[in-house]
């Protein structure tokens, strides 16, 4: 592993210790959220410039995650630098920013109303301003797969290829989402879920009043452009 | 700016403090009472005796939130005094104080039940005593409106003006409430979340009883006029 | 009220101030348990030996509440010791410990999931071996009634009465729940909430099966008796 | 008591005080994972190599525990070692412990979504990875049985033995769970009670999809021999 390791260039280090600390510290975010339960839920981040990637190690729990007990792997899953096993979903993230250069971090969990229209395959309608803000338009559900292949990888591509969401809701799994940074990725599985309970709580005692294309386009545009501090 | 900045008046400053001191500690009610997810909401007060307001700014986080980093505008949402963009509902809180000048704070959230409510564009019967005493009967639902011009000001107001209620439901969108301080506002978007919450899953399995009317004016009257300490 | 004061015995003092310690603190369960928000419940407890009642006053947030600041009244609600007004829910509370000797403490709050069927109109039914054991039957509803009288007081004791339940789901606004502590009281309405929701959940896809009365009263009588330390 | 007590081996000593304070801590991820109101769920530890257990006393509530209120009693539930009664529930830990040698760690709670599935004496169906992952297929439920002999040890192992599942949801009871560890039984009843939920709300809305049986197996094997570190 050591000519692995030296493979990281010197200049990349530092960038690598500041996404370390970054990763974990957005690992807190998904309990605090209540996005997930014991240790079943993910985020990485693209190590800028190289095909390299920074994930949680696999089975330990939030409380004990560090800057230090992250994991660095190339886009095929392959440690390069730690102590632990990576998450079991590592290759599904690397398969994501090998194919989608935009995408600077990617979040996985099984949050509880995303993964209850999951379960049923359904995408989730957009009838909600703070949707058509975040995510433009339905959060569309991507195919069946399970671990082992790239199956899944490619099923998250292909589907967020074909939407302006950037969240995907795979199959009886459960959602994955994409950003220009981890943080970013973050705040979209924190509104996955904010607008996933939101649309079936409405949904269960009636049926919730479409919003217009031309404002839902009029809503995305603005708030990926003019909202937040510049 | 500065010729703006000095028509603050001196006697206003230190109004102008506590007000930001006020605002920035009832941001915290928000994610405490679980109204709000990420940045999406705010509280905003009128600096009475002046056409201004203070409100957080703009796609901040609440644990970022400090007095100094409330922003203070004009009614139509100028920034008069701050370092950061106000948040993008000011002008509508805006138009809610030019319009309403009993209303001395005002709160939006996204509240998952209220919201869910809205996106049926469907109002909330009164059918708890707790809501005969705070809003004096049903929670009314306001017009689709986009950010953009003053459309959502507007339909707060005209809804308001026609009814009890300190809270609306946007269509769509999520509430927004009033009070004659913006500690009141947040009580009344706190309470106006539990009751849609409440009716809701009275709902699911039936149909809630009707309280009469005469009923429901009793309450309000008395909660209006004898609750609370003297 | 000095005279009032003074007709509080020397030797009921120290009881009276033990008591406010206590009550002062079990309000802190209730925002723990999820039971309230803002300002809308409370707890008392009788001061026993005397017709008098220790209470929240009126108003207070649970955060600001201490024991110097719990009132003590008579069993008609007249404010006896204490600088603040009563909870405007003093009557009922007197009321019961008027009619019901054995009770020692009285718990009101509005609660989601009890309200919920309280608006309905409708008793919980026992299907759950956790309601066999704490309330030995069904949670049953008693009458609409409204502030001003007794009516509220009249209407919880004649529903206790006619049941083994230690609560009562009051029509359209929420459960009152009785102990021989406050304690006790306290602990009815965190299991009264969580029954309530369990059942509603349970109801939510089907029809819970029903628990043989035999196995009630088996499972009542055990818990009644030989539940916890000796 | 003394004779009993010089029964438990001075080898055992250091072990009955490691799972002493292993199974006090666990008992903070009960409240913590909102499986449990007020005293309603216990765990215990197998003392491996002697039929004995540990146990939370009965009726003491969760902040109150220590690692020295932790009573050890034999497998029918007959107090060895410790100054508190213990669980009402001992018996059936007991229970599982003689039939099931593989179980290390026992867990019972009254979490609402599972238990909601258990009043309607309805398995959960397996729709979910996540569940394929830890319970290989459905969770059945075992048969109504009371306190007051073996009947729900027998139900808990009868229904185990004929199941991948490591949890059953007892009728019109709650979820038992067990593990090779205690800590793999409090890992198994946050996920009964997430997969429960998670379900639950899918299936509020319509029908979720079936998992082939053939990726159950698989997300299971994998799973099972895979995941976490080595």
């Amino acid at each position: 592993m050591s000519t692995v390791t030296s493979a990281v260039a010197e200049a990349a280090r530092d960038l690598v210790l500041e996404l370390r600390r970054e990763v974990a510290a957005l690992h807190a975010e998904l309990p605090r959220n209540e996005l997930v339960v014991w240790t079943a839920g993910n985020v990485s981040a693209r190590v800028p410039g190289h095909d390299l990637l920074v994930i949680k190690p696999s089975g330990v729990r939030y409380e004990d995650l560090t800057p230090e007990s992250m994991v660095v792997t190339d886009f095929e899953g392959t440690l390069v630098e730690g102590d632990r096993s990576p998450s079991s979903d590592t290759a599904a993230h690397g398969y994501v920013y090998a194919h989608l250069p935009e995408v600077g971090g990617v979040v996985h969990t099984h949050s509880t109303y995303a993964t209850a229209w999951a379960a049923r395959g359904e995408e989730i309608p957009c009838v909600l301003t703070m949707m058509a803000d975040e995510f433009g338009g339905p959060i569309p559900v991507g195919p069946f797969a399970i671990i082992g292949d790239d199956s899944i990888g490619r099923g998250i591509v292909a589907t967020l290829q074909g939407s302006r969401s950037r969240a995907v809701l795979m199959q009886n799994h459960g959602p994955f989402t994409v950003g220009a940074s981890a943080r970013a990725a973050v705040k979209a599985a924190v509104l996955c879920e904010e607008v996933a309970r939101t649309v079936h709580v409405s949904r269960q005692l009636g049926e919730p009043l479409p919003i217009d294309q031309a404002h839902v386009d009029a809503l995305y545009d603005r708030y990926q452009n003019a909202y937040g501090q510049r």
